[in-house]
């Protein structure tokens, strides 16, 4: 029920804290095409696990909400839906949340234009790095004091090193192929691109922003990576399953469950 | 030679910034690929406009130079960097002042290996990311009062949507065609892409951070602005001189020139 609760004022915020991203960036103005899609990539419907983490571990160590606390926990999201769109290039997925990526909404524009210099590859990376800019912006909209947001966004930012150190991780991995790999190395690859900035980082720079000690974040540090990798394994094995079912399932269902 | 004596001192720093880096986020020890590869890119020559001009920025208005000022002004530099290594994807440059590029750098890594599943521009934008969140971090490096860095920083980070944006309006245009474009859009994408955080965004973020008012932040973010788009036009006018003349020049000293 509470995180229920947590998910519809999620999703209510979301419109709002679009609206001050264009007013605050000039966005709708400046890029009108690129913050249209932008804004209807970030409004489908997800599971907002990032943000529904962040509260929590906010209010489990804070007196009172803090103004702008779920712009705050909204930037989360935001720096998530840019390494999807990031990972969807890679992936030339074509479904993102039940509806066409950002790799195939873009594939689909290039189409309809008579002269292509550039293909989607190119198109899609600068859409990504002006979500990543926007959600670092918002995450410090928070009324916070001065110390613990620097402490918080200190830690936000090594995460989104570590995302994308696992990432490239990833990618050499391939390279040299699966049965290769030792077991340390996927799951070194699980806690950098997933476990951190998917459980640690919401509840630990949620806990650092209403003033948790060193002792507290690290024990929801430590929860958050062990969850993280528990989650990823399972989303892994469920793509196995799901690939040996093809066909039997919707994929636009499929993709709406995994993220 | 004050200019000089700012390169010197920049170069010097470069150096040991690299190194703190790496202890901050351990990347020799999680990517040592990926971090020799971003350290070799990062210490190659160059004009290092951005540093130059936020130091002035700076020191203009302050009374002293704070603790890890340097840091502060490299963040820029590393910020550019980034930039360079999304450009060189779309535009599939091969150099990258005198060397070979990101681009080119992962495209031969890539050949030497036996699976290759996901080629140089799914690997590029994950390098390119981690240079944009170790840029960031460092921007906070410097010593000064919360309100200053709050504001400084929130001006880059507009700025660093700017990009994108700009960015992404180029790429849109390429696709329409040259000579339909009007002469406002493009020095709208000369002032989003390359004036706002070439010239204006080291003045002003330098400014800001010394506790210079609004008026005259105002006044360089102006000044900026109009000396980035002069600098943008001559650049262009260059390439289409170079273009000319090719065969005649050495594409090695030509890409050092241009950055």
């Amino acid at each position: 029920m509470i995180i229920e609760a947590i998910k519809d004022r999620i999703e209510t915020e979301l419109l709002v804290f679009m609206d001050e991203l264009d007013r605050e960036h000039f966005l709708s103005k400046t890029s009108p095409f690129l913050f249209r899609i932008i804004r209807e990539f970030t409004l489908r419907k997800g599971k907002r696990i990032r943000p529904i983490l962040f509260l929590p571990g906010y209010l489990g160590f804070a007196d009172r909400a803090a103004e702008n606390l779920y712009h705050c926990a909204l930037s989360i999201e935001l720096l998530h839906n840019f390494t999807l769109v990031h990972d969807d290039i890679i992936d030339k997925s074509l479904f993102q949340r039940g509806k066409p990526s950002m790799y195939a909404y873009l594939t689909e524009y290039l189409k309809k234009r008579r002269r292509i210099k550039f293909n989607v590859k190119d198109m899609a990376p600068a859409s990504g790095d002006v979500m990543y800019a926007l959600a670092l912006s918002a995450f410090l909209t928070i009324n916070e004091c001065w110390d613990r947001k620097e402490k918080a966004f200190k830690r936000l930012i090594r995460s989104a090193v570590s995302t994308g150190s696992g990432e490239f991780m990833e990618i050499l991995c391939g390279t040299t192929g699966l049965e290769r790999m030792k077991k340390t190395e996927i799951c070194k690859i699980y806690e950098l691109k997933t476990a951190d900035y998917t459980f640690a980082i919401p509840l630990v720079t949620g806990a650092i922003l209403a003033g948790a000690d060193e002792k507290e974040t690290g024990r929801l540090l430590r929860f958050g990576k062990n969850a993280g990798i528990a989650f990823q394994i399972k989303d892994d094995l469920l793509d196995i399953l799901d690939a040996e079912r093809v066909g039997r399932r919707d994929p636009f269902i499929e993709v709406q469950e995994a993220n």
